[in-house]
C-alpha cells in the first residue's frame, strides 16, 4: 500500500524531534511541513483543533496528535524495524513512567531557567529544580548505555530532543550539565553518534539564539 | 501463580478510581491500603519516590505509578478479560488522546471551579472553561453509548472517576452539567450501572463534603 506520512513539525522542537527520531528509526519516509506557531496553518488547525499544537503525524489523511503518544503510533504501526518499547509489561510501564516524567518535570524546569528575569535566589531555585530533575534522570539510566538497556528506545527518544537546548539552560542558568550529570551527557553524546539522532536535532547554538531573540521578544533583560 | 497485588490508593481520587475500576473490570482479587495524603506511609514514599502520590499499584513487589499507565498496565497483564484499550493502531492512539485531554484540561479547569473565591468574572471564567472541556469530550463521545464505540474501555475508566465530582463543580461553579452536556450525563448514568463502576467510586454528596472541608482549611469563604 502506497503510504502517505506528512509531519507538522517545528525544526527547535524537542516534540517534534521525538517523532522525526522515531521515523528515523523505522526508516519511514515523510514529508515534513515546517510550522510558523505565530500564524497556524489552516492544516494545523484541522488536523489538530483541540491543543493547536506540534508534532501532528498525519499518516493517510488521519491525525495522530501529543509527541509520546505519536511515538507510540509509529511503534504499533512499523513494528519490523527497530522496536523501541519493551514487549514486556511491567517494562513497558517503566518507560512510559519515565517518558512522562520527562514531559511533566524536565519540560516545566527547564522553561523556568529559560524565563530567569533576576539573578539571586530565583536563578537558585530554577536551577536547583532542574539539575535534580536531571540527576533522577541520571539515577535511572545508572551505568546502562541507554535507559531501556543495550539498545536506544522510548525513553531515549523521549528525552534527547532536550540535549540542543542544553546550551541556552547551561548559559541562563549559569550552571555546567557535565559537571553536575557526567554520565547522562555521555549517554547524550552516545545517542547523537547514531544517525536517527544526529540528522534529527537542531544544533545547540541555534537554539540558543532562538532563545535569546524570544527572550527580547518578552522585554526580558 | 500466586499472584500479590496490592493498591495504595485514596478512596475519593478520580484517579485512584481509574485502577479499581480497571482491576474490578478484570476480575482482579487485591488489597486495597487507603494513603493519607497529610502523613505520608513509609511504603507509599518507597513505592512511589519521585512523585509521592497515589494511585500506586504493587504488582508482585513490583510498583506501578501513575494511573492512566497503571490501568495501560493491567490491560497488558490481565489480558484475557475485558480487553480495555482498542487492538488497532490509530484507534489506540485516538483513546491514548482523549485519555491524556481529560488529564491535561478537565482536571486543571475542574480544580480552578473548586478554589472560586469570588463571585463575578472569576466564576464565569473557570466555569467557561470547565464545560468548554466537558463540551470537547461530549462531541467525542457523540452518539456512542461508550468512548471507544460499543464497550467501555480506556477513555470510560479515564473520564468517570470525575462524575463523582460533579456536585461539587456544579455548586461552586453554580452550573448544571446536565444542562449543558445532557448526552455525557447520559453516558456517566450508563457507567454507573456497571458494577465495576458503581461499586468503584464514591458518591457525590462526600466528595461535595471534602470539597467544603478543603476549602475551609484553606480559608476560601
Amino acid at each position: 500500500m502506497a503510504e502517505e506520512v506528512i509531519l507538522l513539525d517545528v525544526l527547535l522542537s524537542m516534540f517534534g524531534a521525538r517523532v522525526r527520531i522515531a521515523l528515523a528509526e523505522k526508516e519511514v519516509k515523510y514529508e515534513n511541513k515546517e510550522q510558523n506557531l505565530s500564524d497556524k496553518s489552516p492544516l494545523l488547525l484541522e488536523m489538530n483543533p483541540i491543543h493547536k499544537k506540534i508534532p501532528v503525524l498525519i499518516h493517510n489523511g488521519k491525525p495522530v496528535c501529543e509527541s509520546l503518544i505519536i511515538v507510540e503510533y509509529i511503534d504499533n504501526v512499523w513494528q519490523r524495524k527497530a522496536p523501541l518499547l519493551p514487549t514486556d509489561p511491567y517494562q513497558r510501564s517503566q518507560a512510559r513512567f519515565w517518558a512522562d516524567f520527562v514531559d511533566k518535570k524536565l519540560y516545566v524546569a527547564g522553561n523556568k531557567v529559560l524565563t530567569i528575569t533576576t539573578k539571586g535566589e530565583e536563578q537558585e531555585t530554577a536551577k536547583k529544580e532542574f539539575l535534580d530533575t536531571l540527576k533522577m534522570l541520571e539515577a535511572e539510566l545508572g551505568d546502562k548505555p541507554y535507559f531501556g538497556g543495550e539498545s536506544f528506545g522510548f525513553v531515549d527518544i523521549a528525552l534527547v530532543g532536550f540535549y540542543s537546548w542544553f546550551h541556552a539552560y547551561e548559559t541562563f542558568g549559569n550552571f555546567s550539565v557535565e559537571a553536575e550529570c557526567p554520565k547522562l551527557i555521555a549517554w547524550a553524546k552516545r545517542c547523537m553518534e547514531k544517525e536517527s539522532v544526529s540528522k534529527s536535532l537542531p544544533d545547540q547554538k541555534t537554539v540558543y539564539e532562538y532563545v535569546v531573540q524570544v527572550r527580547k521578544k518578552f522585554g526580558i533583560e
